[in-house]
């Protein structure tokens, strides 16, 4: 796989700002967005959610009533503390120290502290419950270290956010919601992932138990894609967000709240890139399929442009998204290249000679496959060969995952699999944060989650301590 | 019309927030706001725009490029200043001193200022124009007097970003988008609008030229919908965004800057709402047609809500968007009125005998007028009576703008309108902004716009000055 920023550039995804640690996602990469938020937001609207949108500052005296959450987001938080500015004396334009707000505004990291507000005013009877909201939105976290799609200081999320009658109905959402994003991931985005807790001391500020989904990138270090949280009393406790049972009596809510990110564009780069440059999964492509008139002087482009329109029109007809590159500024290779780079799932080449033969041209950006076409038969041969691309870049990600999985028992092999190959490791861990703590510091491998999978519930001895252990959980280096 | 906030709130559109000046878009409201978005959405790519995502946080010093620009906005921006929290020796959580930033940030307020680097960047040849690009994004202005909808602190948006290779080409994008504007307000918010000018002085900041829609409230006073702006070349110069023409010569290019707001849904509130709450136009009404079945003793609640969801099915396959409200725990009276101050355009009861005889009731929000629909018919008759009452919405606020748009010659009259029935006044105008200030501050009347309407082009004598005037300009006190 190609460096990860040059894949970003040349798929022509985002690139930086001026403004430190933000970037700006190119309409390609923002059409991508859509394409995956679409999918996201059908899940949560058949489930039962709706939409509804809350504000963007939210005043230091409600960000800081849950305790654990105002602890782990005040480092990171952009703090407005003006509302002008003023030109100076020297003519330079700076804040107007004369317009601080008597109270500083936080910029959401999240939204718990200004939506559970409202969900005092939304909830009085068990009858207003279950609640289920989301939002799409932009959230800033302070970040010093920063990297496109993955870690930046500004960036695009959905946030669910529901309260329930009883914790098991909370913890039925947030493993509904869990199970959602992992179908979604792997259906649509081809991205095999692991599943799992979080352990305690790794889990969301102010949750009672954090689900996580884990996927393995190329070079073997692990990426949290999604996070869903059961929020326990402790936001309905924060907020005083209290309902009259069926029997009168009044009780606290209890919650969740669950997000994924626009990270999610940097896992399919990372998953599924290669040496020539991107390669989108067909069903969240912007354009599945691009069609290419390649003219010579014998044949006008116009007859060739034609050609295609009637080509991209009949597909787009089987709901198929097409798009012709009829700029004759470029030579045929140039554009060849350049959607190879931006990981097109389908290429289509016309030249006279196909016009003539009612074909076309068929390469596939996965395995570069070239096939003649006949046109009779080009709608079902597409629909087929893009089922079959989404398969194989599922297919071959969950081998590389598999492969790159390991069950290790003894300490050694532990920390030579982190010095090399990296990968998904199954150890044993004596369940204190302490261990692994010792455990990241001396091989920066922290645990992902502990895995849902009921076979890794074995007992045995920890992997650093020997101490003993409950089950295996999942090692990895991660972004 | 009930008072304005009532509709709001009864309506359950949206609601005030813990931080001053910004609301919550309730689920309700938020579903509107996405059908509204979708037109749009589906208009601009259909004329070729791309959207992308550029960062809410603007360093300032790009803020300042252009001079007008920063001049209009400096006054109502929030200013980022830090970027940390901490607890202090009190034990409360405030702003880290430590933690200041070097240059102030401020939230967009308005993009041009962090895109037009960007474009930059993607501008070379002639080849790369026009350059046609769209934002989903919220903004924050800073407002001292803030009305849900009209006017927050925080706001929803679009904002349009174009450069073009000539003026012509800039003028007639920014007029085209205007255009586009003004059918979707007609035909899907069912809202007619005076289209114009901007006179000079009330231009956006840094355009040459902008475009305006005007609505007209049912308290005679008008609301400006959207606007179009033509930029000339001065985002271009002030961040020097240069091509090479097929010539080979250098030039600047020419932008445009256009957006519509989530002000919209309050200009729907204020034109279509009347005494029992808001009515939606049904282009755009999250749920068009609400069944509500009536059970007795004789008829179980199964049979009938059997039935809702059968005639819901048939419904939705046609395209219609449709709701059963089964809930037991309210009776059907309370549910008309739910739905009447929700506007549901059109209600369908169903009774026992209503099934046994294979009818509905049917009532229409707008007019109120009860009918008993069968079945066999129900789909047409729905498609029917949704066009109805789109076309009557439309027709009514017509009727009433033009009643209360007057042509006025003597300034005596033009006071006298302004302190009673209010409206759109056509006038003359000298042309110059102090006469425009010394109307305004007798009569809080605005020139709204310079009308595109070619009658207005006679000449005649200024209502306040009695100077020469070139035509006729639209008067009227705005929100």
């Amino acid at each position: 796989m190609k460096n990860y920023a040059r894949l970003i550039s040349d798929g022509m995804l985002a690139e930086n700002s001026a403004t430190r640690g933000a970037m700006v996602i190119k309409p390609y990469g923002f059409a991508l967005w859509e394409n995956i938020r679409e999918v996201f937001d059908a899940f949560f609207k058949k489930t039962g959610h709706q939409n509804a949108y809350f504000p963007l500052l939210i005043p230091v005296n409600h960000f800081t009533k849950e305790a654990k959450h105002v602890e782990a987001f005040a480092k990171e938080c952009a703090v407005v503390t003006h509302y002008r500015l003023k030109k100076g004396e020297d003519g330079k334009i700076t804040t107007d120290p004369k317009a601080q707000l008597e109270e500083a505004l936080v910029i959401r990291p999240s939204s718990e502290t200004i939506i559970w507000p409202h969900f005092k005013k939304w909830i009085t009877s068990h009858r207003d419950l279950p609640l289920l909201i989301n939002q799409w939105a932009n959230v800033v976290r302070w970040e010093m270290r920063t990297r496109p799609f993955l870690r930046t200081c500004e960036f695009l999320w959905q946030e669910g956010h529901t309260a329930h009658a009883s914790a098991e109905e909370a913890i039925e959402e947030a493993q509904r919601i869990h199970e959602g994003y992992r179908k979604i991931m792997e259906e649509h985005l081809a991205i095999p992932v692991r599943v799992g807790e979080k352990p305690p001391h790794d889990r969301f500020a102010g949750a009672m138990n954090s689900y996580t989904l884990e996927g393995l990138m190329q070079d073997g270090k692990a990426l949290q894609m999604g996070t869903s949280h059961f929020l326990g009393q402790n936001f309905a406790k924060a907020f005083d967000v209290q309902y009259t049972g069926v029997d009168g009596e009044r009780s606290f809510v209890w919650g969740t709240s669950w997000g994924v990110t626009t990270r999610l564009i940097g896992a399919i780069v990372m998953v599924h890139g290669d040496e020539r440059g991107i390669i989108l999964p067909p069903w969240v492509a912007p354009t599945q399929v691009v069609i290419i008139p390649i003219h010579h002087k014998e044949c006008p482009i116009e007859e060739l442009m034609g050609y295609a329109n009637k080509i991209k029109m009949a597909l787009e007809g089987g709901g198929v998204r097409v798009k012709v590159d009829g700029d004759d500024n470029h030579r045929p290779g140039w554009k060849y290249n350049r959607y190879e780079k931006q990981g097109v799932p389908i290429r289509l080449a016309i030249g006279p000679r196909d016009l003539a033969n009612g074909v076309v041209e068929m390469v596939r950006r996965d395995v570069g496959t070239k096939e003649s076409v006949s046109l009779d038969t080009l709608q079902g041969v597409i629909k087929r060969e893009l089922k079959a691309i989404q398969q194989r870049l599922y297919d071959k990600a969950l081998k590389r995952q598999q492969e790159m999985t390991h069950l290790v028992d003894d300490w050694k092999t532990f920390q030579e699999i982190f010095k090399k190959e990296k990968g998904f490791v199954l150890a044993h861990w004596d369940g204190t944060t302490q261990t692994a703590d010792a455990i990241q510091t001396i091989t920066q491998a922290t645990i992902r989650c502990l895995p849902m999978d009921g076979k890794m519930q074995e007992g045995g001895k920890c992997i650093f301590t020997g101490n003993p252990s409950r089950g295996r959980v999942l090692f990895a280096q991660a972004y």
